[in-house]
Order: C-alpha cells, then structure tokens, then sequence
C-alpha cells in the first residue's frame, strides 16, 4: 500500500468514526482491506450501544465480518485500519485472527492497549508478529474525540 | 453463593468445556449466573471454529447472549465461571461488562491474561475492579485440556 492507499483507507474509517458519534457510540471507526488486492471487505464504527455488546468495538466487529466471509477465524491476508489505538480486548481479537497489519491514527493512554496500558503485543506470552504504524491523521483523530466528549458535556 | 453452589456452576461448565471437545474446540466452557436469585443465565463453549469467530471464546459468547437479552452492555449483577483462566481479550470484556466477581477452575500460564501475561486486572489503566476466585475443580479442568491436547496428536 501507498501512503496515498493508507490515507483513503483511513479517512473511510474516519468517516465511521463520524457515523458512530452520530449514533452517541464511542466515535472509533475501523476497516479491513486485502494486503494484494487492495478491496475493502468490512467497515464499522463502535456499535456497543446500538448492539447490546461490549465487544462490539470497532476492530471486532470488521474482524467478525471478514472471518464469517471467509469462513476461517484467521484472516492473514487483511490489514486493519482504526481511528484510534486498539485497547486491550481488540489487540487480543486482532492476534487471534493473524492480521500482519495494523495502521491507527490516535494514539490512546487511558484506554489503549498497544504503546500503553497491557501492551499487548510486546507481552513475551504474544507470539504473533505485526507491523504496527501510528500517527497518520492523528489531528482528524483527536478531534474527532473532543468533538465527542464536548457533545458529552452538553448532555 | 456457597461452595456448593459454586461446584454445581463449574460442573455444568466443564459439561461444555468436554462439549466444545467433542466438535473439535478448545475445551473450555464458562456459565454466567445472576448473583441474587442463582439462576443460570447462559452456558457456552468455546466455538471460534464452529462460528468462524476468533472471538467467540466461551466467555465471551456467555456476556453476549446475556447482554443480548438484558438490552445491556453492562450486566453488573452476573457472576463469571469459567473452566480456565481468561486470556487477555476475555479479561478484558469481562471488565467492559462490569461482571463483579469471576471464578476459574486451571490457571494458563501460556494462553492466561488474568494471573499470567498482560495480568490485565493488575494495569494501572484497569479501573475495573473484581473479585477474582480460582482452583475450584482445577484438577478435571487440567484433565480435559490433557485429553484434548492428546486427541490432538493423535489426529
């Protein structure tokens, strides 16, 4: 992929990003595209609300999607594109799945699992391998999340 | 709960740990059980292979299914039994859940996120807190997860 790839892919999930503050769910959006062929095989936004789910982040919910598609819980050929730094339970889900390609946006101290908190990847108990690339659009990110937790405030 | 009661809950867990076996799964099984009345609200087995889910371990198919039917996704009035300690992933829905109390049969020490590995309760960025009881029937967990590890060589 191409800086140029990584940018539209990014500002897809942006725009889920968007879809789930509309909907009041945490405003992370997420996208899975094939690593050969470039085509987009799931998109989403948070959907813990609207679902009834804790689990139903971002991550998971195109994780699930493409497995189900696919009909394998390993999905290798898909690189995953999120808004914002995957917390712990969605770096778990993104091992067990085998993706080799993690981009984000944001990064996240409180509730991030990867550069902080469990750091998931960097456990000597995680054996999968993966490039992890950080800080494209993290401005859209951030705001994206002011915007949220200002709106929060009003309510 | 008494510990009588406790060994009914992780019997009937163990029940679908040798189930998810039978088709090929990881043998673990978990059972949710409101904390007042004892009513068993869910049983699940592990079924990542059956539903072509990485995330569909027994722990979190059992905090769906009863989000799914509280409308919530939080079910703070449920108690956790699982037939083996958590991975990392499940620790973590365990907290997004706000389940207050969780029960486990074996410790893992290389697939374990609750007394091994990240030790997800013990992060600083885990506000979660919850009362975590485990070694109850660890001896017939070990003994599934032996058997079904030596099914596996022999295939």
């Amino acid at each position: 992929m191409t800086l140029e790839d990584d940018n539209t892919y990014m500002s897809l999930a942006m725009e889920e990003a968007r879809s789930a503050m509309a909907r009041n769910e945490v405003p992370i959006g997420a996208l899975l595209v094939h690593k050969e062929t470039g085509q987009i095989a799931a998109v989403s936004g948070n959907n813990t609300i609207r679902n009834s789910d804790p689990t139903a982040h971002a991550e998971i919910n195109v994780i699930r999607e493409v497995c189900r598609a696919t009909g394998s819980q390993r999905i290798p050929d898909y690189h995953l594109y999120v808004t914002l730094e995957p917390c712990t339970m969605c770096a778990a889900a993104i091992a067990f799945a085998r993706i080799p390609k993690l981009v984000f946006a944001g990064s996240d101290e409180k509730g991030g699992g990867v550069l902080h908190g469990a750091k998931f990847f960097d456990q000597p108990t995680c054996h999968h391998k993966i490039d992890i690339q950080h800080g494209i659009q993290n401005q859209e990110a951030a705001q994206i999340l002011k915007d949220f937790f200002k709106s929060k405030r009003k309510t």
